[in-house]
């Protein structure tokens, strides 16, 4: 489903003084541009994840409608498929979540032609370049909505991130796997077994299916520059540093998802960068899964799919 | 401070089958033991720790007074003074908390000829061999104190105890220390910057300071060793697995403290332990230091002695 397309960038400079010869988004588009270009939705995708990891969000009859909305999934710069360590010759350059905003605003603004996003959304990283278009592209962006994500990474979740690559560098894609299944699910989610709801035999098998196998293919030279850039994110570079007057740019209405036992991106660090946003809401799925509330029980995908439907327009 | 002993153990038969030969344990003693031998008390030591890691519980005027009590520290094995890898030739057999506990009893009934502990208390692993000790022998032990610590290790525990031991064995004491300082924590201290209270400069402070200095010293080997042991610990061992059935034979009045913000011990597992243990409670410890609650703060530390205080006659 989708139809995948490269934007050629030419040689790309990145906000902290890299270059990316020759780079290249790889993106994948649903559904048709209106005439008037104002059915435009911009959707980032996770860590460690591709454009084709969104599309069981999108289909017909549901929020994220293809015969109603032109949705735009941009890979992440380092995701692999768009420039990334595992595709260029050298070394590769240090990455900002700018960078990805920067390079998708161009595939939107230039090669798209469209003036303004209807809604900019994404989960965790996504969540963070979905904040950086909000802050460096105002008056591109009509509505935003974050899941379990921040605009500037703060220092409990970097001290997480950089343990996670610590583990990767050190120990390779399943020691990395190990970390997350360690620290990105909830203590309650084990406490009452409710893996089994989601078809997981025993523990191990969680840990096998969910974490193992998800990471094994990916590269461990692009994970690692994608928790680099991560752990960058900070929408607050556009203001020296004062978080309050980045996230005043904002004009588009703002729909924050936190999820209830997500100890990667807590209810409260949301909650803090909720109410410096004006207009913003709040809004907390309850569930146990954690960080990985996102698509992983019928119950929160419903609670995702009704907030990003009540933000847009019928 | 306090008073250093050896006990010569002989070739050590351990509960999986292994030997240490001519194994030892080594302990440290606090005060003098009355003529009725009825004023002893065993305070076993957490993780990476010693008995001198818990000198600063014990001082006159305190709960843990050294002119009332006779105070047992007993290093636990793999601590680097007790047997341990780095103190025994060829391959360490594999250790769990009962072996700890058949050590200290031989210490306590045969050495000490003290045929019941007024108290026995323990943080984090020092709990998980208070528990041993109260359902092994419930006729040596009138009450336990554990703060922050389980019965039996559940395997949200488990993942994160052996992800401790993955960052380990493949980056060295560093990189174990960043894993804590990640996992051990909370967000809220980091939000809070409540670190600042106990001293630190900067985060980074935080971490080389009270991570990476205090790992630092250790033997990987021996602390592979306490991390596969705490992962085992388990009362229901002695009843097939029943847990409930182990802390049924529990005879020790017992006085649980669970901490507030702690993501590897939570309070709600210790609450779920709690309530299979009869005419026991359960205290909460405000702290946003999370597991590191133990000691950081003078509100904690007082709060801490005072559960002690109220527990034992006066």
């Amino acid at each position: 489903m989708g139809a995948d397309g490269i934007l050629e960038l030419g040689d790309l400079e990145l906000e902290l003084g890299g270059v990316i010869p020759a780079a290249r988004l790889a993106y994948r588009t649903h559904g048709t541009l209106a005439p008037r270009r104002d059915n435009a939705i911009l959707f980032a995708h996770m860590y460690s994840g591709t454009p084709a990891s969104l599309d069981h969000w999108i289909a017909g009859g549901r929020a994220l409608d293809p015969t109603r909305w032109f949705i735009i999934c941009p890979g992440q710069l380092g995701n692999g498929e768009s420039s990334s360590p595992s595709t260029t010759a050298g070394r590769f350059p240090e990455l900002t979540i700018g960078d990805d905003v920067t390079a998708q605003h161009r595939l939107v603004a230039e090669r798209l032609g469209i003036e303004r996003l209807a809604l900019v959304l994404g989960f965790s990283m996504g969540a963070q370049q979905a904040y950086e278009w909000a802050v460096r592209f105002p008056e591109r962006v009509r509505r935003v909505a974050v899941f379990a994500g921040l605009a500037r990474t703060t220092p409990a979740n970097d001290l997480l991130v950089a343990a996670a690559a610590e583990a990767l560098a050190a120990g390779g894609t399943k020691q990395h796997a190990h970390f997350w299944a360690a620290t990105a699910l909830s203590a309650e989610l084990f406490r009452r077994e409710a893996w089994r709801d989601a078809g997981y035999q025993s523990v191990a098998d969680l840990v096998t299916r969910l974490f193992e196998e998800d990471f094994a293919g990916r590269d461990p030279a692009d994970l690692l520059a994608q928790l680099a850039k991560w752990r960058r994110a900070d929408v607050a570079r556009h203001t020296d540093g004062d978080l309050a007057a980045a996230l005043d740019r904002i004009t588009a209405r703002v729909a924050i998802t936190a999820f209830s036992h997500d100890n990667v991106f807590p209810v409260a660090d949301c909650r803090a960068e909720q109410e410096l946003i004006a207009g913003s809401s709040l809004r907390v799925v309850q569930s146990v899964w954690g960080h990985y509330a996102w698509g992983m029980t019928e119950a929160a995908t419903t609670q995702i799919e009704q907030i990003v439907a009540d933000l847009l327009p019928t």
